[in-house]
Order: C-alpha cells, then structure tokens, then sequence
C-alpha cells in the first residue's frame, strides 16, 4: 500500500454544548493543522499516488469556508459540536467528494482510501479514515 | 474509523541483560514521550471518541508508577528486559484496564481498540497495538 | 548564559481591525504552543537555572485566564489587536511579574532576561524578549 | 502488533517527466529522512522487536548507494519517475532482502511487515508498507 | 525585543568543489525548510512586527528563483559552494532588498534585524543573522 | 551572524540531591537530544561555518563517555546535580576544548562562539552559550 501526505492549516472559533466540555463550553478557538493521507495499491502512469498540486489545492479549498470562521455560526454545523474528530469527518467527507468530481486529477479514480488528521496542539490529535467508495 | 491521541511523558532508568544490547546492558535511562491513540467506529453522543480531560488523566495515572523509577527495581518487571516495546505493551494493558473499569467514562464502552507509541529519541520510537476486548 | 525552557499551550477566540487583516477581521482562534525561555549567568546552588516545576506552574497561572476565552471579551485588550506578537508580550510581563514576586522561588532572583514564543501553527510563530529588571 | 521504528536520512538530486510535474521536471533535489517501522506480533526473546542496531546498520547501508547521488544516472531508475512514492518502495524492497538475506538477525524471521515513510518536507510525505513473504 | 517568524521551503541540486566535502562533492540536492525571523524593538500601530501575509509572499518571491532548480547552472553562484550557511545569507540579502524596497509595506521601516534559518534534515541546519541598514 | 547546527543523543541515568527536586531525588534517567551551535562571522574558504563531519564526530566523541551510563557514579560529577543545563556546559566546555585543539579541522580557529541545547522532552530544554577564547 502506497501512501502520500499532504499539510496545510485553519484557525477557527467555537464552543461546545454538553457537561464532558468544562471550559471548553466557552466560545474559544484553535489551530488545527490538518494532515491528508492519500492511499492506493499501485501507482499510476507517472509514478503518482496523487498530483501533489492538485491534492494540496483541492485541500486549500476544502479548507477555505472553514478558515478564519466563528464554526457556531455555519448553519451546516448547527446542534453539532464541531470537536476536532468531528471536523476530521467533514475533511474527509468534502475531500471524498473532490476525489469523485475529478477534482484530483483522472488518476485519482485508484485511491482507495483517505486519512485526515487534525493536530489541535502539540500533545493531541484526533482522525478519520475511510475507504473511498468506487467511483 | 476515528482516532483520538493524547501525549505525555516519563523519565526512567533500567539496564538490559542479553549480547544483542552491547553499552544498554548498562544501567542508563530514557525519556518517553508517550502517545496514545483511542479509536472507536462511531462517535458518542457529544461528537467524541473519548473524554480527552478523562484520557489524559488515565494516562497520567497509569504512567505515575513508572516516572522517576529505575525499572530494574519494579517487582513486576524482574527478569524482564523493558525494552520501548515492551513498555509500550505495559501502558496499553493498564490503560484498556482503565477503559474496562469506567476510568475513561461511560462512552469509552465504545472504543475499538488503542495504539501506543513511545518516542525514545528523535530517531526511534516503538509502539504497541490490539483490539479491545468487548467488555 | 545558560537558559531553561518550557512549554505548554491556550486555545482562544478573538478577531482584529484593520485593512491589513483581511480575512482574520473575521471572529476565528488558535491554538497557541507557549515556550518560556528562563536565562541566567550562574547556576543556582541546585545546579538549576529556575525550578521547573515552579516555572511550569507559574506559567500555567499566566495561561489560565486566556485559556478558553474570547480575548475580544477581556476588558484588559479592549482597543487592542491581540496579536500573536502582542500576547507574547502579555504573558512575557506576567511572568517577570511572577518572578519578582517570588512565585518562581527565592534562587529566580538571580535570573536576567525572559524569552516567550507564542507558535501558531506549523509555519508561524512570534516571540518577545526583554531583561529582567533588578528586584 | 508491535512496531519499532528507526530514522536516517539521504539528499540527492534528480528530475521527473511528465506534464503532471510541473517545474519539478527541472533538475532539483531533494533531503529524504525516512523511517523504516518494523511489525510483528510477538517479540523476540530479548523483548525485541528487532535488533535495533542492525535495523540500523542495515537502513544506513539500502541508503548508502542513494546518498548523494543523482539519481537520473542510475541505471536501475532508468526511464522511471523517483517520485518520493516510488522511492519508499524502493527502500521496502531493499530492507526486505536484508531481513530475507539474514542482516537483522536470527530473530528478525519473527517480523511480519515493514513500513517506510520518506519525508520530503515540512508539508509532505510518502510511504510504501506490505507483508513480508514469509522465509 | 519583538519577533514573527515564517515558514517556506525549496528543494534544490547542487555540487560542492573542495576535499573537505568528500561524497557531496557529487552532484546531488536538499530539501531546505526555510524559516525568516523578524525582529523589532516597538509594533506597528496594528500591533504588528510585520504583515504576515506580505512577507510570506516576499518569502515566496525570494525563493521562486531557487526552487526546482540546479544551483551549479546559475550564473550569480558560479565558482561559489551553496552550502547551506551561504544560502541562508543569499536569503537574507534579498529579503533585506525586498524590505527596503517597500515590499514588506510602509511599516516594515521599523524592523531592526532579519535572521533566517535552512533546515536541511532533521539533523542539521544553517542561519545567518544581521541588522538591517536604516532605510 | 552564521550558523551551523547538528544533532545526536544520549541515554543517561542520574538522580538529583535537594529538595527542589522532589521525586527526581530517586535514579530515573533522560534521553537528551543534543544540538550544537557553531557560530562565526565569516565563512571560511569552503564557503562553511564549520566542516560539518568533523563537528558531527566531534560531539560523538563528547558524548561518547556519557552515553548509556549511570552518570551519579561518574568521579567528575561526584557531589555534583548533573541537571540539564549543567550538562549543556559540560558538552560546551569539552567541544570548545576539542575545537582548540584542532579537531573541527583548522579553519575552526574562526569560529567565535557555541550553543549547546539539551531537550529532555517535548516540553523542556536547556542550554548553555558562550564566546570560545582566541586560540
């Protein structure tokens, strides 16, 4: 199994609901420094689990309706608390969706999975990972 | 699959007995830096994998006995070599007991199973991972 | 001149003014990764530049009221951008506060200059330094 | 399933053909630090893994033949894009040989897989990870 | 004293001429990591040492000529070693150019000092530091 | 300003006297990630701070004598707290003697001063700089 990574980050604001959150309920905010991990069986024609440029673009513009933003406010978030392990879901989720409209290049049609990780400081972390359905 | 890690650290002394170990055979030391990964399928309700207040106080606890120790002189460890791995295989037990005694909270029923990595240098780590038993 | 350091972390919500901002005029956070650098000319007759876990517990208590928060709210920033830059600042005064007054122990009379670095992701950080004025 | 994982690194030079690579068809280069993560179920009777010193010794050695080097005029990469993918098989391959041909030890028939990860910088990564045939 | 720093990268070929070098005397490349800090005594009225997002792209600017590229063809290194050392000082002139040219904007007039720092393995970097001429 | 940096490690046991210390009065032991400093005004002929080989075997054998031992039964530390910051003299003091020597090669004559960095965990270090006397 092949496996390419690519980094970038957001810096967002938010609040939780619920007793297990402590201070946390208070609208606060973090940096997250996302990692995407790019899985398939073979390479391609190039030698390629993915174009890197098209892979680190495409997660720019995932990235973009989250960055810089109050997440309490996004209406496709509300009732949810937008823990880091949720907001890994929603990486995966939009990334998933680009590896499908093509967005990655034609030769991304061979991942067969993805991981997301969200660094929130430098002593923890939370991910999802998944297998792409077929296009 | 969702992952959450949390870190922390230990600082002990031990010695290896066995050819393979040249100079460790010496009784020298290490510092730790200990991650541990808690996945689960399915978030709880509060969009968690786990209480990561309740995580990191389960491990602060199950790292205590060993912080400042020369594991040479731990009853439980005699005649054993506590290589990085085998320590790794040390905190996970304790920890999934933790899980299994509601440590970790009501939630943690649904964690799947755990890593453990402990860093020794800037270039070598070893790590310990298993499903968890059902409880 | 010898130095200790130590690190621990906030996670705040806030938002700035001016052109120069851009999209960070939106309300948005971060996680900031604290290192305090303690410097000194001689050791203490412990061998120590400043005690540790005094230090990592002072810093805590000049973290604690910013942790959690949204800094827009705080009356002591009102009219300020708090900038990564500027909040090294803040917490750098703080803590010579602390040291003059005795919090980090009687021997931290004997230390010179204070550097904090505030990171703010995996590509930026800023820090402030200054001496430390004669108790 | 255990792991322990070792870090070394290589620098060298080469280019890419095709229109996915954009400038990197120019001559450039690149500094790998690549870590090799050994797996098995059980340790060994050291409480091992493997040996570290050999995994080592022999992680320097599958290096040794790429360090700075140039590797368009190598005759085994002819007509082949070294993308950083292709290039953590290219260590997998060599470091499965050296445990087959018995240069991590007796105990190293114990392993059961291998994973190299080929960092190329502060934002992007590699790997190749699979069985290893059984001896 | 007040400092902001940014993070970029480029990866580059290159030769050095003379015995001490030994192998890298052959062709072959890195992966410099490059970190710009910022220094001055008094923010700007922003609160700021510099615009964040102008010197990263004056960072940018200033590496674009370097990155993808064999440092043995370029006419303004020629009969020059590239070490790391001296690029990092190659970085620094153009970066000093490029504030006193006004592309760090108007306030920029206030910095005192750049450092930048080449990493160029996890083992090993090289920086050069100095004070900027008034403008 | 330049500077060159390199890195190794040691694995050491020791316990501390005072009570300062509290539960690091009993033998424990520390991994210290070691980074030099070399630091000149200007480049030498190479176009190098320092040949970057000889330092990089220059500090093995500095910390070859402190590796993997018990350092509370070393005669030159006997009554002594070897805490982080005094051993960040100590490899100071015996590469200062080690450059004076001759064995950074000839053109270390240049070199005006050293930093020596000792991280114990991802949350703390300590280190020791000076200027090194004319030869």
């Amino acid at each position: 199994m092949y496996s390419v990574c690519v980094r970038d980050h957001i810096m967002i604001a938010h609040s939780f609901a619920g007793e297990a959150f402590g201070p946390a309920r208070q609208l606060h905010g973090a940096t997250y420094v996302v990692d995407v991990e790019f899985r398939r069986a073979q390479l391609d024609d190039d030698g390629l689990v993915v174009d890197i440029a098209l892979a680190s673009q495409a997660l720019r513009e995932v990235l973009a309706p989250l960055n810089y933003r109050n997440l309490d406010l996004l209406p496709e978030f509300s009732a949810r608390n937008t823990t880091t392990e949720f907001l890994a879901k929603v990486v995966f989720d939009r990334l998933a969706s680009a590896a499908r409209d093509g967005r990655l290049g034609a030769s991304a049609a061979g991942l067969t999975s993805l991981r997301v990780i969200l660094h929130e400081s430098h002593v923890a972390w939370a991910s999802f990972e998944a297998e792409l359905a077929a296009r």
